[in-house]
């Protein structure tokens, strides 16, 4: 395969939001960029979990495992977009981010952890462990925004 | 748990993406933000692997294996949020994407396709079959750009 047209034709297929992350120092907007688009999809996929934790939505066995399978590799995509080259960049992030980098990455932790939970209660079975699970994957987001994001 | 609490602390947690799919309809905003978001994450884990492909970036195989899995879960999320809801919302979705369904939900399986395919070729080892695997898969997001996407 002639390598320039490949080259221009990844490029065109993937359009603006293409970086080679591992060659060049990736522009901070693309950074935010990325990160919010992983907190997106946190929302999109945890969203109904914590509805059936409440009681708002009907529990579905096959939901929670489809979007904790999602989650778990979700989880793990906010967190190099916290770079400091982004501290320049509006968004919500607090500086807390930058200056207590030990308690923020504490923080990623416990989400990825509370998640892997889930999936470990899914695969259990029980409805009630299942949605304790859920709760705790929430205090995990809740705790986090509390310290590290700008009150909404 | 007091569950009026945990719903109101839930919705901090999440902020303004929360929203309940299985509830409510979710609105044509919303669906466009979170396909754009998994279109963005795409092209943040399968860039770095199109330049190993490419011969840009120095070829890493832990790297290949997770961003092949976060893709494995990112290459499903997009395709619900072509919603028709959404035909309305600025975009450079092409009403293609709804008068010819049937086309659309072929190349988004030659997405889901050849990730998997990409995936069993990581398993397997052989430099040379994980990067054509990796082309295959950027051919597809190029195919599916092509038919469905604004040109840029």
């Amino acid at each position: 395969m002639n390598k320039k047209l490949f080259v221009a034709g990844l490029a065109l297929a993937l359009g603006a939001g293409f970086t080679l992350n591992a060659v060049a120092q990736v522009k901070p907007e693309i950074l935010v960029k990325q990160r919010q688009a992983a907190m997106t999809l946190q929302g999109k996929y945890f969203g109904p979990l914590a509805g059936m934790a409440q009681g708002k939505v009907p529990y579905d066995a096959n939901t929670v495992a489809r979007n904790v399978g999602y989650l778990q590799a979700l989880s793990h995509m906010p967190w190099d977009g916290f770079n400091p080259s982004t501290s320049g960049v509006k968004s919500q992030a607090l500086p807390a981010i930058y200056s207590d980098a030990a308690k923020f990455k504490e923080a990623q932790d416990r989400l990825t952890g509370a998640v892997d939970k889930l999936a470990a209660a899914s695969k259990g079975g029980n409805e009630g462990a299942i949605k304790a699970a859920i709760g705790d994957v929430g205090k995990s987001c809740g705790g986090c925004h509390e310290s590290f994001r700008e009150k909404q």
